[in-house]
């Protein structure tokens, strides 16, 4: 069934963010983006019905979870329909006509700058300067057509402020990935307007809280392991309003509607305080 | 037997930070202390002898763990002597003489600033300006003798910087609590230098990784649960070089030397490619 209007899909960050790599992996280029400065406002932006649908990161192989996405997946009650993870893949981008010589300053996001601590040592000419956002680091040099100054960013940001790629891939650590949620409101089946490729099979998230008695998560994780259903992620979180109790984030193989995976779901309604399947979804490739 | 040199800790913070108000805790008013900009830094002075030990937060009820000194206690080679928690209570402190009604502007930490959100929905008059630290912000208000302006931080941070408790523990959510590890050098037997209360039982810290197989963490947790071991944390975090596989932080109630305690570890061995105890120390009391 051909789409008729292109669907809105929110993310965070500046146009050019690894956000929109990511929008693009899952979605194609079809789709319209509206990029949001914080999480909280993606999740806003999809409540509101502003979008179709969202992109967050939720786990980097390098920096771990992104927490405050886990906090929001409960707090807010979307279903998470497909996953993708990319590679972070930090390039030197400057304004065209500024060669490597030029280059005094770099400016990019704290976390991607120390990414990128042996470029920095190679070239202790160049100084790093924290700037709020790596993409709009790319945005700012090209605006004030800075002669002397570059940014680290993604391929995307170059492509999308028409900037030049001085130097490809200057990040320390190659294994160096992000993986990424894709969101919609639940049962919204207009979206994604675009089918997954399901050939990995299948992943299911779920958060749940368990009882606060002895051995309470071993028991919670036999639900699975008694039925051979492979965990792929587990994540804790503070429960609010009981201090030292947790909410725990699991991601497990297999369709929900598997015999064995409703068996495990079961087993592990007997023994949780509370439960909520936050999506099942083709599984990504995971990228190594 | 006395000390004949007071000790040194360090903490990560502003004098009147909450860390050392849990320096106080843990080892009463006798310690000196060095503050520290940047955890790392605290790490830093315990591995090149500048300090006796250290105190750094590990976990807070409300924003979960601490991270990155997770990340750091696998990458230092320190052992956990001591663990306390503490309720953190929010201030409003000003200079002295300085009335509510002039109070324009409050600085502080983000994250202690979004603790007190219904303080500043009740007064619309006053502006939040983030700033580097809690302790810090009163150090500033008072060393600029600001008249219209206060700070949120720690009674402790009003005591040291001479500076007047205007309003009390404004925080929104009274069940804001923060766990904190006192750190030695492995084996140091001069620190700490007074004795803990070991009567409600010992805890013990560890650090492993699983084979990537399926029901690998079950099967870790079974080395706990079927002797009764109780644990009281996990936390995981990403494997570095090892894209999508993780460390698992475990904390169970017992002392390393109990039988069924040594029993559990020799079974975590059997599946562990890798093992690490970080510290066995008095159970701190769990504040609710």
């Amino acid at each position: 069934m051909p789409q008729k209007k292109p669907q809105w899909i929110a993310f965070q960050g500046e146009p050019g963010a690894f956000s929109q790599q990511a929008v693009r992996k899952l979605l194609g280029d079809r789709v319209k983006v509206k990029p949001c400065q914080r999480f909280e406002e993606v999740f806003d932006a999809l409540e509101k019905r502003i979008v179709d649908g969202a992109v967050i990161p939720i786990e980097n192989t390098l920096a771990g979870s992104v927490h405050e996405n886990y906090d929001h997946l409960l707090r807010y009650n979307f279903e998470i329909v497909g996953e993708t993870s990319l590679r972070i893949v930090h390039n030197l981008i400057t304004p065209p006509g500024v060669s490597f010589k030029k280059v005094r300053r770099v400016y990019s996001h704290p976390v991607a700058l120390n990414q990128c601590l042996e470029f920095f040592a190679k070239n202790p000419q160049i100084e790093k300067v924290p700037f709020y956002d790596t993409a709009g680091s790319v945005k700012m040099v090209m605006e004030k057509g800075l002669t002397d100054a570059g940014a680290i960013a993604s391929a995307l940001a170059a492509e999308i402020y028409g900037a030049k790629i001085l130097k490809k891939s200057i990040e320390d650590d190659r294994r160096n990935f992000t993986r990424f949620f894709l969101l919609r409101r639940p049962k919204d089946r207009r979206f994604p307007p675009i089918r997954s490729d399901s050939s990995r099979g299948w992943k299911t998230s779920l958060v749940f809280t368990t009882r606060n008695i002895p051995g309470a998560l071993f028991r919670a994780l036999s639900a699975f392991a008694l039925r051979d259903v492979n965990l792929t992620k587990i994540e804790s979180r503070p429960l609010r309003g009981k201090p030292w109790e947790y909410l725990f984030y699991l991601d497990f193989l297999g369709h929900i509607n598997d015999q064995k995976c409703q068996n495990a779901l079961r087993h592990l309604k007997e023994l949780a305080d509370f439960i909520r399947v936050l999506g099942c979804y083709p599984r990504g490739e995971e990228l190594r």
